[in-house]
């Protein structure tokens, strides 16, 4: 089976994580994690345009052929929830007009794919994204590390 | 003073109002308004990128120099609001890329500037919108003549 570059996406305005891993067969390799990053005192459509420039970056960096994202599905907190969803506005079109492959999960579906128990805490889903990847420690910040499980999840999902 | 060109964006995914008018001194034309729709079954990324294209033939087409956009400021229903804001973000970043004059309006805002009442209901700001335009009946649909209402506040906004 031809091996393939998966993205996993974490959005948020102030820090987008990515994580990105290669999987051939049923083996996985860990290539690269971060985040990008947007000031606070920044307005919000120069943010989105920050994002969206260093996304594009990181994708012909990467040359991913998969791309997970993470779903917001409701929000506790409208006034967080609003501005990261029009980080995922932007995300989404970013990956659609090159014609990518997009899957979407909900953070229990993550957990899931990642733990096989969806309602797993954070830890046992860095812990496990560690194992899986044979990575020496658990990867920082927590938005790159929740970005390696949503590659895992895209990587490991039916389609694929 | 020279006539500025003034859009209007009530944003939303299957439904995008979009509003155009000069201002010049104290006269207001009335140039253009609609909608960009996108069909319900069609997958939120692809919508996205419709909405992106939609969006960048209207300002090629009007060329406007200021663009009022309403603001989600908090959610009643989340599950609504979401992909609102994710058009938003796409919308600001269409905006943003083409280095336009952006203003945000609550929609308090919107009727204050409007009819000089920020608890004005839907009805009252859209006879104003006629009034002020003169236009010969209120515009249709409701989200074409909210998106002239939020064109007329960033018209008559302070820093204009």
């Amino acid at each position: 089976m031809k091996p393939i570059t998966v993205l996993g996406l974490d959005p948020g305005t102030a820090r987008l994580g990515f994580g990105v891993l290669i999987k051939a067969g049923a083996r996985f390799t860990h290539i690269a994690h971060g985040c990008l990053e947007t000031p606070k005192e920044m307005p919000q459509a120069e943010r989105l345009e920050t994002l969206h420039r260093g996304l594009k970056e990181l994708l012909n960096r990467y040359q991913p052929e998969l791309v997970g994202v993470e779903k917001l599905f409701f929000a506790k907190n409208a006034k967080t929830a609003l501005p990261v969803a029009e980080a995922r506005g932007v995300i989404l079109l970013s990956l659609q007009t090159r014609g990518l492959r997009i899957l979407e999960f909900t953070p229990m579906q993550v957990k899931q794919a990642v733990t096989g128990y969806g309602s797993a805490d954070k830890r046992q889903v860095q812990e496990m994204v560690k194992v899986l990847l044979k990575l020496p420690e658990i990867p920082q910040p927590d938005d790159a590390a929740d970005a390696l499980a949503i590659a895992y999840a895209a990587a490991v999902a039916p389609r694929y």
